[in-house]
């Protein structure tokens, strides 16, 4: 049986020069983020890269030797500029090969949208030894080698991929949070905040001030795998706020 | 006189929890490269990592050695999770000091706001060496150390600390580019895509896919640094798509 204290990590690599011009906005690292804490799975690494081989192949080895599991979006599509399948199989050493699989979906999902041509057949191209990731979208899958997974870079095709995953990768203790709100200036209660997290061993506060109607505010995030814990040190700061004579909100404001 | 064909780079570094935890959706990574853009300045690498002294301490000196210029959001506000300052020291090896300017700015602006107090003055702490970027919205500035500037997390103390930095930066040839829409699957032209960039040195050509009103189609992103390179390249590829039957929209679709 696997510790049950075990911490299960994850990074991800977001492959685009779309997202390094600034003419896309990404929206895969925060579905990735909080699809992984479903699963009791960290994200604790984003690297965001050009569409290029050697860029690929250094953030794949390095991450995927430092976190049980690995994730890219983009560069898994029909043109010159989706390299990603290529650069993976580079870094790992491996042949590139037609999945039979795939490229029997794309055939049956091109048949009524002009044929499988060149670069269509290129969706089929995968790493030797990849299984598929189902895409409920269109007719190219994801691409899974051992605990590197492989997905579009389109947002809603990304999430399906995810949901198609949902349930198979192992992971721990799911980390539980609460968020306490409050129209106090975070540095008001800067020291409150300290105290209280260090007396709480394995809690996590973050303080997360805005500015909104004209005032200051925060949100504190408490996160800790242990429900009594996380109960107490919410209890605590809860406490300490209201000695200090600031209103608060459970959830968050 | 620096060589013009030189082209500049920066990375940046987003710090935060919050980001990896999926609760807050980055904007600074878009709001950075399109600043750098307008300033000559490629962003090439971007890494979004946890409030943690040594992952801070890693990305900031291995980005800082392969960019000319690194930037960093999150962390340097007044509570115990703001780390950023005492990581970046720690990395370089030098010693945290108060600024006199900033503690000046601060004592100022919290005047009127309840005084300075423990978790303030930590916003005056520094790098020894370091210069401050202004901040017109709060009293706390940002840091700016030979190429190496900390900015804020919260977007738009992050985009007005960018907008004081406008102009100081010194960069390369703006990367220019053109966008030409077309109602046309991209698996249909991706041979054309690639052999027009391939005929046109130093063109990217981005092929970016959209499903919009029950209809596929792709928004193509033609860069160069060389107005007459791109504009040939643009021609090429609307004469290509014509040819094979598809129309086009200037400017993307």
């Amino acid at each position: 049986m696997t510790d049950p204290q075990r911490i299960w990590t994850a990074a991800a690599v977001i492959i685009g020069d779309e997202i390094l011009s600034g003419r896309t906005h990404d929206k895969n690292i925060a579905q990735i983020a909080t699809w992984l804490q479903v699963q009791g799975i960290r994200l604790t690494e984003v690297r965001v890269i050009a569409d290029d081989m050697d860029a690929i192949a250094e953030a794949v080895n390095t991450l995927r030797a430092k976190h049980d599991y690995l994730f890219t979006t983009g560069g898994i599509g029909p043109t010159h500029d989706d390299i990603t399948v290529d650069a993976v199989a580079a870094a790992l050493g491996i042949e590139v090969i037609i999945h039979p699989e795939a490229r029997a979906m794309l055939e049956d999902y091109y048949e009524t949208r002009g044929g499988l041509n060149e670069g269509r057949l290129r969706m089929a191209r995968v790493p030797a030894g990849s299984d598929l990731i189902p895409n409920r979208y269109t007719g190219a899958p994801g691409i899974r080698l051992g605990n590197l997974f492989l997905m579009a870079g389109v947002p809603h095709i990304t999430a399906g991929m995810l949901d198609g995953l949902t349930g198979e990768l192992e992971g721990g203790a799911p980390l539980l949070s609460e968020v306490i709100g409050s129209w106090v200036p975070e540095s008001e209660v800067a020291i409150l905040l300290r105290d209280v997290e260090q007396a709480h061993e394995g809690c996590q506060i973050g303080s997360y001030p805005f500015f909104r109607e004209g005032r200051s505010g925060a949100n504190f995030v408490i996160r800790s795998t242990d429900p009594d814990v996380l109960q107490s040190c919410v209890d605590t700061l809860c406490e300490g706020l209201g000695e200090l004579g600031w209103d608060f909100t459970p959830g968050g404001i």
